[in-house]
Protein backbone atom coordinates (compact mmCIF):
# COMPACT_ATOMS: atom_id res chain seq x y z
CA UNK A 1 0.00 0.00 0.00
CA UNK A 2 1.07 3.43 -0.99
CA UNK A 3 2.01 5.47 2.16
CA UNK A 4 2.25 9.48 1.53
CA UNK A 5 4.63 11.63 3.67
CA UNK A 6 3.04 14.69 5.02
CA UNK A 7 3.89 17.45 8.16
CA UNK A 8 0.57 17.64 9.45
CA UNK A 9 -2.99 15.79 8.09
CA UNK A 10 -5.91 17.17 9.06
CA UNK A 11 -8.97 14.85 9.27
CA UNK A 12 -12.46 16.91 7.93
CA UNK A 13 -12.84 19.83 5.42
CA UNK A 14 -15.49 22.11 7.49
CA UNK A 15 -14.56 25.72 8.48
CA UNK A 16 -12.08 24.13 11.25
CA UNK A 17 -10.23 22.21 9.47
CA UNK A 18 -9.91 24.93 6.47
CA UNK A 19 -8.89 27.37 8.82
CA UNK A 20 -6.26 24.97 10.12
CA UNK A 21 -4.77 24.43 6.79
CA UNK A 22 -4.69 27.64 5.71
CA UNK A 23 -2.78 28.71 9.06
CA UNK A 24 -0.02 25.62 8.92
CA UNK A 25 0.62 26.26 5.18
CA UNK A 26 1.53 29.76 6.32
CA UNK A 27 3.95 28.61 8.49
CA UNK A 28 5.26 26.55 5.57
CA UNK A 29 4.58 22.97 6.47
CA UNK A 30 3.47 20.24 3.94
CA UNK A 31 -0.14 19.80 4.61
CA UNK A 32 -3.25 17.19 3.63
CA UNK A 33 -6.64 17.83 4.07
CA UNK A 34 -8.63 14.36 4.40
CA UNK A 35 -12.19 15.38 3.57
CA UNK A 36 -15.44 14.60 2.60
CA UNK A 37 -17.27 15.49 -1.07
CA UNK A 38 -19.39 17.44 1.00
CA UNK A 39 -17.26 19.63 3.78
CA UNK A 40 -19.83 20.32 6.37
CA UNK A 41 -23.54 19.63 5.55
CA UNK A 42 -24.80 21.51 8.15
CA UNK A 43 -23.41 24.60 6.81
CA UNK A 44 -23.96 23.86 3.33
CA UNK A 45 -28.22 24.10 4.26
CA UNK A 46 -27.76 27.18 5.80
CA UNK A 47 -29.84 29.57 4.33
CA UNK A 48 -28.25 32.62 5.74
CA UNK A 49 -25.23 33.12 8.07
CA UNK A 50 -24.83 37.23 9.16
CA UNK A 51 -22.34 36.63 11.97
CA UNK A 52 -19.10 35.99 10.59
CA UNK A 53 -18.04 39.23 10.79
CA UNK A 54 -16.36 40.72 7.27
CA UNK A 55 -18.80 39.15 4.97
CA UNK A 56 -22.27 39.90 6.19
CA UNK A 57 -25.52 38.05 4.41
CA UNK A 58 -24.23 34.92 2.46
CA UNK A 59 -26.03 31.55 2.31
CA UNK A 60 -23.58 29.08 3.82
CA UNK A 61 -22.90 27.48 0.46
CA UNK A 62 -21.39 30.63 -0.91
CA UNK A 63 -19.36 31.43 2.15
CA UNK A 64 -17.95 27.82 2.21
CA UNK A 65 -17.49 28.26 -1.30
CA UNK A 66 -15.06 31.48 -0.41
CA UNK A 67 -13.21 29.66 2.16
CA UNK A 68 -12.76 26.92 -0.73
CA UNK A 69 -11.71 29.20 -3.15
CA UNK A 70 -9.20 30.64 -0.14
CA UNK A 71 -7.68 27.22 0.60
CA UNK A 72 -7.37 26.82 -3.31
CA UNK A 73 -5.33 29.69 -4.15
CA UNK A 74 -3.06 28.17 -1.54
CA UNK A 75 -2.69 24.92 -3.46
CA UNK A 76 -3.46 22.91 -0.16
CA UNK A 77 -3.88 19.13 -1.17
CA UNK A 78 -7.89 17.90 -0.30
CA UNK A 79 -8.46 14.39 -0.71
CA UNK A 80 -12.19 12.92 -0.45
CA UNK A 81 -11.51 10.11 1.66
CA UNK A 82 -12.73 8.49 5.26
CA UNK A 83 -9.85 8.14 7.86
CA UNK A 84 -10.53 3.97 9.16
CA UNK A 85 -8.00 4.25 11.78
CA UNK A 86 -4.97 6.06 13.10
CA UNK A 87 -1.72 4.53 14.93
CA UNK A 88 1.19 5.65 16.18
CA UNK A 89 4.77 4.99 15.11
CA UNK A 90 7.70 6.08 16.76
CA UNK A 91 7.19 10.57 16.40
CA UNK A 92 4.53 10.25 13.73
CA UNK A 93 1.11 8.96 12.86
CA UNK A 94 -0.43 6.88 10.26
CA UNK A 95 -3.38 7.02 9.38
CA UNK A 96 -5.31 4.46 6.82
CA UNK A 97 -7.34 5.24 4.23
CA UNK A 98 -9.04 3.35 1.31
CA UNK A 99 -5.87 2.67 -0.93
CA UNK A 100 -3.35 4.60 1.29
CA UNK A 101 -1.13 5.20 4.18
CA UNK A 102 -0.99 8.96 5.15
CA UNK A 103 2.15 9.51 7.36
CA UNK A 104 2.09 12.74 9.55
CA UNK A 105 4.18 14.04 12.29
CA UNK A 106 0.95 16.06 14.05
CA UNK A 107 -2.48 15.96 13.30
CA UNK A 108 -5.68 18.33 13.61
CA UNK A 109 -9.27 16.48 14.46
CA UNK A 110 -11.86 18.59 12.75
CA UNK A 111 -14.24 15.87 12.14
CA UNK A 112 -17.50 17.81 13.14
CA UNK A 113 -20.25 17.36 15.42
CA UNK A 114 -19.92 13.93 17.53
CA UNK A 115 -20.71 10.61 16.74
CA UNK A 116 -24.35 9.34 17.96
CA UNK A 117 -24.09 6.18 19.04
CA UNK A 118 -26.07 2.99 16.77
CA UNK A 119 -26.35 0.97 20.10
CA UNK A 120 -26.20 1.98 23.69
CA UNK A 121 -23.61 -0.83 24.73
CA UNK A 122 -22.01 -0.74 21.68
CA UNK A 123 -18.75 0.25 24.12
CA UNK A 124 -18.80 -2.75 26.01
CA UNK A 125 -18.36 -5.21 22.85
CA UNK A 126 -16.10 -2.66 20.97
CA UNK A 127 -13.00 -5.50 19.97
CA UNK A 128 -14.87 -8.21 21.12
CA UNK A 129 -16.49 -9.10 18.00
CA UNK A 130 -17.83 -5.60 17.17
CA UNK A 131 -15.74 -3.44 14.27
CA UNK A 132 -16.38 -0.33 12.77
CA UNK A 133 -14.32 -1.19 9.65
CA UNK A 134 -14.56 -4.47 7.45
CA UNK A 135 -11.72 -3.75 5.52
CA UNK A 136 -9.07 -4.01 8.86
CA UNK A 137 -10.94 -6.52 10.93
CA UNK A 138 -12.36 -8.87 7.96
CA UNK A 139 -9.41 -11.18 8.11
CA UNK A 140 -10.31 -12.10 11.42
CA UNK A 141 -14.00 -13.23 10.51
CA UNK A 142 -12.26 -16.20 7.58
CA UNK A 143 -14.72 -19.02 7.20
CA UNK A 144 -16.81 -17.54 10.14
CA UNK A 145 -20.12 -15.80 9.87
CA UNK A 146 -21.12 -12.30 10.37
CA UNK A 147 -23.22 -9.27 10.11
CA UNK A 148 -22.94 -5.75 8.88
CA UNK A 149 -24.84 -2.70 9.53
CA UNK A 150 -24.95 -0.02 7.28
CA UNK A 151 -25.44 3.74 7.23
CA UNK A 152 -24.93 4.17 3.90
CA UNK A 153 -24.55 2.55 0.37
CA UNK A 154 -20.80 2.76 0.40
CA UNK A 155 -20.68 -0.12 2.73
CA UNK A 156 -22.12 -2.58 -0.20
CA UNK A 157 -18.70 -3.28 -1.24
CA UNK A 158 -17.37 -4.16 2.20
CA UNK A 159 -20.00 -6.49 2.32
CA UNK A 160 -19.25 -7.78 -1.22
CA UNK A 161 -15.80 -7.90 0.09
CA UNK A 162 -16.12 -10.11 3.87
CA UNK A 163 -18.62 -12.42 0.78
CA UNK A 164 -15.41 -13.47 0.00
CA UNK A 165 -13.88 -14.86 2.45
CA UNK A 166 -16.56 -15.38 5.18
CA UNK A 167 -18.68 -18.49 5.24
CA UNK A 168 -22.70 -16.27 5.70
CA UNK A 169 -22.97 -12.55 5.67
CA UNK A 170 -25.77 -10.94 6.70
CA UNK A 171 -26.01 -7.27 5.31
CA UNK A 172 -28.53 -5.27 7.27
CA UNK A 173 -29.10 -1.49 5.34
CA UNK A 174 -29.87 1.78 7.78
CA UNK A 175 -31.29 3.27 3.59
CA UNK A 176 -33.76 2.71 1.70
CA UNK A 177 -32.68 0.59 -1.72
CA UNK A 178 -29.67 -1.32 -1.31
CA UNK A 179 -28.48 -2.01 -4.83
CA UNK A 180 -24.93 -3.74 -5.49
CA UNK A 181 -24.73 -6.76 -3.39
CA UNK A 182 -23.28 -10.09 -4.04
CA UNK A 183 -25.41 -13.26 -4.49
CA UNK A 184 -23.88 -14.52 -1.65
CA UNK A 185 -25.06 -11.54 0.70
CA UNK A 186 -28.05 -11.67 2.40
CA UNK A 187 -29.61 -8.30 3.15
CA UNK A 188 -32.33 -8.51 5.78
CA UNK A 189 -35.61 -6.36 5.98
CA UNK A 190 -35.85 -5.41 9.28
CA UNK A 191 -34.24 -2.76 12.29
CA UNK A 192 -31.53 -3.48 14.45
CA UNK A 193 -32.68 -4.12 18.57
CA UNK A 194 -29.93 -5.29 20.23
CA UNK A 195 -26.38 -7.08 20.59
CA UNK A 196 -26.78 -10.42 22.16
CA UNK A 197 -23.77 -11.87 23.94
CA UNK A 198 -22.02 -11.75 27.14
CA UNK A 199 -18.32 -11.34 26.51
CA UNK A 200 -17.88 -11.48 22.78
CA UNK A 201 -21.25 -10.76 20.31
CA UNK A 202 -22.97 -13.79 19.61
CA UNK A 203 -25.85 -12.04 17.47
CA UNK A 204 -27.99 -9.71 16.79
CA UNK A 205 -31.54 -9.22 17.61
CA UNK A 206 -34.04 -7.64 15.20
CA UNK A 207 -37.10 -5.84 15.98
CA UNK A 208 -39.51 -8.68 15.05
CA UNK A 209 -37.74 -10.59 17.97
CA UNK A 210 -35.58 -13.17 15.50
CA UNK A 211 -32.35 -13.25 16.47
CA UNK A 212 -29.16 -13.93 13.86
CA UNK A 213 -26.40 -15.44 15.03
CA UNK A 214 -23.21 -14.52 14.18
CA UNK A 215 -19.32 -14.06 15.22
CA UNK A 216 -18.45 -11.01 14.09
CA UNK A 217 -20.51 -7.63 13.85
CA UNK A 218 -19.70 -4.44 12.09
CA UNK A 219 -21.65 -0.88 11.73
CA UNK A 220 -20.32 0.80 8.86
CA UNK A 221 -20.64 4.61 7.24
CA UNK A 222 -21.66 6.33 10.45
CA UNK A 223 -18.69 8.51 11.49
CA UNK A 224 -16.29 6.50 13.57
CA UNK A 225 -15.98 8.23 17.08
CA UNK A 226 -12.98 10.08 17.65
CA UNK A 227 -11.88 7.96 20.99
CA UNK A 228 -12.24 4.61 18.34
CA UNK A 229 -10.42 6.13 15.42
CA UNK A 230 -7.71 7.35 17.72
CA UNK A 231 -7.14 4.74 20.59
CA UNK A 232 -6.29 6.91 23.99
CA UNK A 233 -7.93 9.70 23.12
CA UNK A 234 -9.68 11.31 25.96
CA UNK A 235 -13.56 12.70 25.41
CA UNK A 236 -15.25 15.44 27.87
CA UNK A 237 -19.36 15.45 27.92
CA UNK A 238 -19.05 13.39 24.36
CA UNK A 239 -16.76 16.09 22.93
CA UNK A 240 -12.87 15.73 22.42
CA UNK A 241 -11.04 17.45 25.53
CA UNK A 242 -9.24 20.65 24.81
CA UNK A 243 -6.94 22.98 26.89
CA UNK A 244 -6.93 26.59 25.41
CA UNK A 245 -4.15 25.95 22.75
CA UNK A 246 -6.28 23.21 21.23
CA UNK A 247 -4.30 20.28 22.16
CA UNK A 248 -6.08 16.93 23.02
CA UNK A 249 -5.14 14.21 25.69
CA UNK A 250 -2.40 12.91 22.91
CA UNK A 251 1.33 14.25 21.91
CA UNK A 252 0.82 15.91 18.52
CA UNK A 253 -2.91 15.41 17.84
CA UNK A 254 -5.10 18.93 18.35
CA UNK A 255 -9.08 19.64 17.71
CA UNK A 256 -11.05 22.19 16.41
CA UNK A 257 -14.49 23.21 15.90
CA UNK A 258 -17.96 21.59 16.38
CA UNK A 259 -15.74 17.99 17.92
CA UNK A 260 -14.89 20.08 20.97
CA UNK A 261 -18.29 21.49 21.99
CA UNK A 262 -20.47 23.68 21.54
CA UNK A 263 -21.79 26.29 20.31
CA UNK A 264 -21.99 24.67 16.59
CA UNK A 265 -20.87 28.03 14.55
CA UNK A 266 -18.75 29.29 11.99
CA UNK A 267 -16.74 31.51 13.61
CA UNK A 268 -15.81 29.98 16.67
CA UNK A 269 -14.58 26.85 14.34
CA UNK A 270 -12.57 29.30 12.30
CA UNK A 271 -10.90 30.64 15.18
CA UNK A 272 -10.55 26.89 17.12
CA UNK A 273 -8.84 25.57 13.35
CA UNK A 274 -6.33 28.30 13.50
CA UNK A 275 -5.08 28.13 16.79
CA UNK A 276 -4.86 23.98 16.02
CA UNK A 277 -2.93 25.17 12.46
CA UNK A 278 -0.55 27.34 14.32
CA UNK A 279 0.08 25.11 17.41
CA UNK A 280 0.25 21.71 15.20
CA UNK A 281 3.21 23.58 12.97
CA UNK A 282 4.94 24.86 15.79
CA UNK A 283 5.10 20.99 17.26
CA UNK A 284 6.44 19.93 13.66
CA UNK A 285 9.28 22.66 13.90
CA UNK A 286 10.20 21.98 17.58
CA UNK A 287 10.76 17.94 16.64
CA UNK B 1 -24.55 62.15 35.58
CA UNK B 2 -26.19 60.32 32.83
CA UNK B 3 -27.29 57.04 33.31
CA UNK B 4 -27.82 54.77 29.53
CA UNK B 5 -29.19 50.85 29.76
CA UNK B 6 -28.18 48.48 27.62
CA UNK B 7 -28.24 44.46 27.44
CA UNK B 8 -24.84 44.11 26.69
CA UNK B 9 -21.44 46.09 26.97
CA UNK B 10 -18.69 45.28 25.10
CA UNK B 11 -15.65 46.81 25.97
CA UNK B 12 -12.68 47.06 23.12
CA UNK B 13 -13.76 47.41 19.06
CA UNK B 14 -10.82 45.22 18.12
CA UNK B 15 -12.00 42.19 16.42
CA UNK B 16 -13.48 39.93 19.14
CA UNK B 17 -15.24 42.99 20.56
CA UNK B 18 -16.69 43.61 17.09
CA UNK B 19 -17.69 39.47 16.47
CA UNK B 20 -19.48 39.92 19.99
CA UNK B 21 -21.75 42.92 19.06
CA UNK B 22 -22.56 41.12 16.02
CA UNK B 23 -23.69 38.55 17.31
CA UNK B 24 -25.24 39.75 20.51
CA UNK B 25 -27.17 41.73 17.68
CA UNK B 26 -28.24 39.05 16.30
CA UNK B 27 -29.59 37.54 19.30
CA UNK B 28 -31.86 40.17 19.42
CA UNK B 29 -29.66 41.89 22.37
CA UNK B 30 -29.14 46.11 23.13
CA UNK B 31 -25.71 46.01 22.72
CA UNK B 32 -22.99 48.62 22.98
CA UNK B 33 -19.32 49.08 22.33
CA UNK B 34 -17.05 51.18 24.23
CA UNK B 35 -14.26 51.60 21.80
CA UNK B 36 -11.22 53.25 21.19
CA UNK B 37 -10.47 55.67 18.07
CA UNK B 38 -8.32 52.88 16.31
CA UNK B 39 -10.18 49.81 17.29
CA UNK B 40 -7.04 47.36 17.29
CA UNK B 41 -3.60 49.72 16.86
CA UNK B 42 -1.83 45.98 15.94
CA UNK B 43 -4.34 44.60 13.40
CA UNK B 44 -4.47 48.32 11.64
CA UNK B 45 -0.73 48.24 11.11
CA UNK B 46 -0.78 44.94 9.77
CA UNK B 47 0.67 44.92 6.04
CA UNK B 48 -1.09 41.68 4.62
CA UNK B 49 -3.41 39.69 6.43
CA UNK B 50 -3.71 36.04 5.03
CA UNK B 51 -5.21 33.77 7.69
CA UNK B 52 -8.37 35.11 8.05
CA UNK B 53 -11.00 31.61 5.97
CA UNK B 54 -12.33 33.54 2.92
CA UNK B 55 -10.99 36.73 2.65
CA UNK B 56 -7.52 36.22 1.37
CA UNK B 57 -4.17 38.61 1.03
CA UNK B 58 -5.44 41.78 2.78
CA UNK B 59 -4.22 44.38 4.39
CA UNK B 60 -5.25 44.63 8.08
CA UNK B 61 -6.75 48.14 7.76
CA UNK B 62 -8.44 46.74 5.17
CA UNK B 63 -10.05 43.74 6.81
CA UNK B 64 -10.62 46.03 9.76
CA UNK B 65 -12.72 48.65 7.76
CA UNK B 66 -14.62 45.27 6.56
CA UNK B 67 -15.41 44.46 9.86
CA UNK B 68 -16.86 47.66 10.99
CA UNK B 69 -19.07 48.03 7.59
CA UNK B 70 -20.57 44.84 8.62
CA UNK B 71 -21.03 46.27 12.33
CA UNK B 72 -22.36 49.14 10.88
CA UNK B 73 -24.86 47.71 8.60
CA UNK B 74 -26.30 46.09 11.98
CA UNK B 75 -27.25 49.67 13.30
CA UNK B 76 -24.54 48.76 16.38
CA UNK B 77 -23.66 52.21 18.31
CA UNK B 78 -19.72 52.51 19.02
CA UNK B 79 -19.09 55.30 21.59
CA UNK B 80 -14.86 56.30 21.88
CA UNK B 81 -14.50 56.22 25.59
CA UNK B 82 -12.56 54.70 27.99
CA UNK B 83 -14.32 52.85 30.78
CA UNK B 84 -12.77 54.11 34.09
CA UNK B 85 -14.51 51.86 36.37
CA UNK B 86 -16.56 48.84 36.74
CA UNK B 87 -19.02 48.07 39.50
CA UNK B 88 -21.67 45.22 40.46
CA UNK B 89 -25.10 47.14 41.59
CA UNK B 90 -27.39 44.31 42.02
CA UNK B 91 -27.90 42.38 38.90
CA UNK B 92 -26.26 44.68 36.44
CA UNK B 93 -22.71 46.22 35.78
CA UNK B 94 -22.22 50.12 35.77
CA UNK B 95 -19.20 50.77 33.67
CA UNK B 96 -18.27 54.79 34.60
CA UNK B 97 -17.19 56.53 31.25
CA UNK B 98 -16.04 60.36 30.51
CA UNK B 99 -19.10 61.75 31.00
CA UNK B 100 -21.77 58.80 31.83
CA UNK B 101 -22.83 55.81 33.13
CA UNK B 102 -23.14 52.81 31.60
CA UNK B 103 -25.31 50.60 32.68
CA UNK B 104 -25.90 46.61 31.59
CA UNK B 105 -26.88 43.03 32.41
CA UNK B 106 -23.51 41.61 30.96
CA UNK B 107 -20.41 42.84 29.91
CA UNK B 108 -17.52 41.55 27.40
CA UNK B 109 -14.11 42.32 27.60
CA UNK B 110 -12.42 42.63 24.52
CA UNK B 111 -9.43 45.14 25.58
CA UNK B 112 -6.65 43.66 23.69
CA UNK B 113 -3.02 42.59 24.54
CA UNK B 114 -2.97 43.10 28.14
CA UNK B 115 -1.64 45.56 30.71
CA UNK B 116 2.39 45.78 31.43
CA UNK B 117 2.89 47.74 34.57
CA UNK B 118 5.00 50.89 34.88
CA UNK B 119 6.78 49.66 38.23
CA UNK B 120 7.23 45.90 39.89
CA UNK B 121 5.53 46.86 42.77
CA UNK B 122 2.41 48.50 41.53
CA UNK B 123 0.29 45.80 42.98
CA UNK B 124 1.33 46.30 46.36
CA UNK B 125 0.57 50.42 46.24
CA UNK B 126 -2.82 50.05 44.44
CA UNK B 127 -5.40 51.98 46.75
CA UNK B 128 -2.63 53.07 48.94
CA UNK B 129 -1.54 55.80 47.66
CA UNK B 130 -1.58 54.89 43.76
CA UNK B 131 -4.34 55.14 40.97
CA UNK B 132 -5.28 54.94 37.55
CA UNK B 133 -8.05 57.67 37.33
CA UNK B 134 -7.32 61.01 38.78
CA UNK B 135 -11.09 62.09 38.39
CA UNK B 136 -12.47 59.13 40.51
CA UNK B 137 -9.95 59.32 43.01
CA UNK B 138 -9.11 63.01 43.00
CA UNK B 139 -11.10 64.71 45.73
CA UNK B 140 -9.43 62.51 48.22
CA UNK B 141 -6.08 64.37 47.33
CA UNK B 142 -8.07 67.94 48.39
CA UNK B 143 -5.15 69.82 49.26
CA UNK B 144 -2.66 67.41 49.14
CA UNK B 145 0.28 66.60 47.06
CA UNK B 146 0.65 64.79 43.61
CA UNK B 147 2.07 62.96 40.84
CA UNK B 148 0.65 62.25 37.75
CA UNK B 149 3.26 59.50 35.23
CA UNK B 150 1.12 60.36 31.93
CA UNK B 151 1.89 57.73 28.75
CA UNK B 152 0.03 59.75 26.48
CA UNK B 153 -1.28 63.45 26.07
CA UNK B 154 -4.66 63.03 27.16
CA UNK B 155 -3.46 63.14 30.57
CA UNK B 156 -2.88 66.66 30.54
CA UNK B 157 -6.36 67.38 31.50
CA UNK B 158 -6.98 65.10 34.30
CA UNK B 159 -3.62 67.36 35.53
CA UNK B 160 -5.23 70.12 35.17
CA UNK B 161 -8.56 69.28 37.52
CA UNK B 162 -5.90 67.93 39.92
CA UNK B 163 -4.22 71.50 39.91
CA UNK B 164 -7.77 72.99 41.13
CA UNK B 165 -8.21 70.94 44.38
CA UNK B 166 -4.68 70.13 45.38
CA UNK B 167 -1.80 71.38 46.82
CA UNK B 168 1.07 70.85 44.64
CA UNK B 169 0.65 69.03 41.29
CA UNK B 170 3.59 67.72 39.42
CA UNK B 171 3.25 65.43 36.11
CA UNK B 172 6.20 63.18 34.72
CA UNK B 173 5.05 62.67 31.04
CA UNK B 174 6.30 59.22 29.28
CA UNK B 175 5.83 60.87 26.37
CA UNK B 176 7.13 63.67 24.11
CA UNK B 177 6.28 67.81 24.21
CA UNK B 178 3.47 67.69 26.97
CA UNK B 179 1.48 70.81 25.85
CA UNK B 180 -1.37 72.01 27.31
CA UNK B 181 -0.63 72.31 31.12
CA UNK B 182 -2.15 74.80 33.35
CA UNK B 183 0.45 77.13 35.07
CA UNK B 184 0.25 75.37 38.69
CA UNK B 185 1.26 71.98 37.41
CA UNK B 186 4.96 71.46 37.68
CA UNK B 187 6.28 69.50 34.65
CA UNK B 188 8.89 67.30 35.40
CA UNK B 189 12.05 66.26 33.29
CA UNK B 190 13.39 63.00 34.13
CA UNK B 191 12.52 59.13 33.92
CA UNK B 192 10.33 57.41 36.95
CA UNK B 193 12.52 55.18 38.69
CA UNK B 194 10.81 53.83 41.77
CA UNK B 195 8.05 54.52 44.21
CA UNK B 196 8.74 55.47 47.29
CA UNK B 197 6.67 53.89 50.64
CA UNK B 198 5.99 51.99 53.12
CA UNK B 199 2.52 50.98 53.61
CA UNK B 200 1.24 53.67 51.37
CA UNK B 201 3.21 55.96 48.93
CA UNK B 202 4.97 58.53 50.39
CA UNK B 203 6.97 59.66 47.01
CA UNK B 204 8.41 59.19 43.62
CA UNK B 205 11.87 58.41 42.95
CA UNK B 206 13.72 59.40 39.84
CA UNK B 207 16.32 58.42 37.52
CA UNK B 208 18.48 61.30 38.76
CA UNK B 209 18.34 60.18 41.83
CA UNK B 210 16.14 63.17 43.13
CA UNK B 211 12.98 61.73 45.45
CA UNK B 212 9.60 63.84 45.10
CA UNK B 213 7.92 63.69 48.40
CA UNK B 214 3.77 63.32 47.57
CA UNK B 215 1.17 61.59 48.84
CA UNK B 216 -0.82 60.35 46.25
CA UNK B 217 0.19 59.09 42.65
CA UNK B 218 -1.49 58.21 39.15
CA UNK B 219 -0.55 56.18 36.17
CA UNK B 220 -2.37 57.29 33.57
CA UNK B 221 -3.21 56.51 29.87
CA UNK B 222 -1.44 53.16 29.84
CA UNK B 223 -4.14 50.49 29.69
CA UNK B 224 -6.04 49.61 32.92
CA UNK B 225 -5.37 46.57 34.07
CA UNK B 226 -8.51 44.34 33.32
CA UNK B 227 -8.52 43.06 37.12
CA UNK B 228 -8.28 46.09 38.52
CA UNK B 229 -11.05 47.20 35.95
CA UNK B 230 -12.82 45.18 37.69
CA UNK B 231 -11.84 44.12 40.90
CA UNK B 232 -12.41 40.25 41.39
CA UNK B 233 -11.59 39.66 38.36
CA UNK B 234 -9.48 36.52 38.14
CA UNK B 235 -6.25 36.50 35.92
CA UNK B 236 -4.02 33.15 34.55
CA UNK B 237 -0.54 33.86 33.39
CA UNK B 238 -1.24 37.78 33.14
CA UNK B 239 -4.41 36.98 30.84
CA UNK B 240 -8.31 36.68 32.13
CA UNK B 241 -9.00 33.75 33.13
CA UNK B 242 -11.82 32.51 30.78
CA UNK B 243 -13.33 28.68 30.23
CA UNK B 244 -14.35 27.09 27.39
CA UNK B 245 -17.41 29.41 27.00
CA UNK B 246 -15.51 32.35 27.53
CA UNK B 247 -16.87 32.29 31.19
CA UNK B 248 -14.49 34.42 33.52
CA UNK B 249 -14.89 33.98 37.21
CA UNK B 250 -17.36 36.62 36.96
CA UNK B 251 -21.44 36.13 36.70
CA UNK B 252 -21.99 37.86 33.66
CA UNK B 253 -18.42 38.93 32.17
CA UNK B 254 -17.38 37.05 29.47
CA UNK B 255 -13.58 38.02 27.91
CA UNK B 256 -12.63 36.98 24.09
CA UNK B 257 -9.39 37.82 22.09
CA UNK B 258 -5.87 38.64 22.76
CA UNK B 259 -6.68 39.82 26.54
CA UNK B 260 -7.98 36.51 27.19
CA UNK B 261 -3.68 34.82 25.72
CA UNK B 262 -2.02 34.04 22.70
CA UNK B 263 -2.18 33.03 20.22
CA UNK B 264 -3.07 37.12 19.37
CA UNK B 265 -4.82 36.75 16.19
CA UNK B 266 -7.57 37.34 14.40
CA UNK B 267 -9.92 34.44 13.52
CA UNK B 268 -8.79 33.23 17.23
CA UNK B 269 -10.39 36.69 18.59
CA UNK B 270 -13.18 36.27 16.29
CA UNK B 271 -13.72 32.88 17.38
CA UNK B 272 -13.73 33.78 20.77
CA UNK B 273 -16.07 37.02 20.52
CA UNK B 274 -18.51 35.02 18.79
CA UNK B 275 -18.31 32.39 21.88
CA UNK B 276 -18.38 35.32 24.33
CA UNK B 277 -21.43 37.05 22.36
CA UNK B 278 -23.53 34.34 22.04
CA UNK B 279 -23.44 33.32 26.33
CA UNK B 280 -23.81 37.44 27.02
CA UNK B 281 -26.93 36.57 25.22
CA UNK B 282 -28.14 33.66 26.84
CA UNK B 283 -27.20 35.05 29.94
CA UNK B 284 -28.96 38.03 30.00
CA UNK B 285 -31.79 36.10 28.50
CA UNK B 286 -32.19 33.75 31.29
CA UNK B 287 -32.52 36.56 33.88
Amino acid sequence: METRDYDIAVLGCGPAGLSAAINATIRNKKVIIIGNEICSPPMNKAQKIDNYLGIPAVSGEELLGRFMDHVESMGIKIITDKAEVVSQEDDYYNILVKDAIIKCRALVIATGIPYRETFQNEEAFLGRGLGYCATCDGPIYRGRDVLLIAHGEEAESEANFMAEICSKVYYLPLYQNPGNLEEKVKAIDAKPRAIVGHDFVEGLELDNGEIIKVDGLFILGAETAPDRLIPGLELKDNHIMINHQQETSLPGIFAAGDCTGPPYQVAKSIGEGQVAGLNASKYVSKK
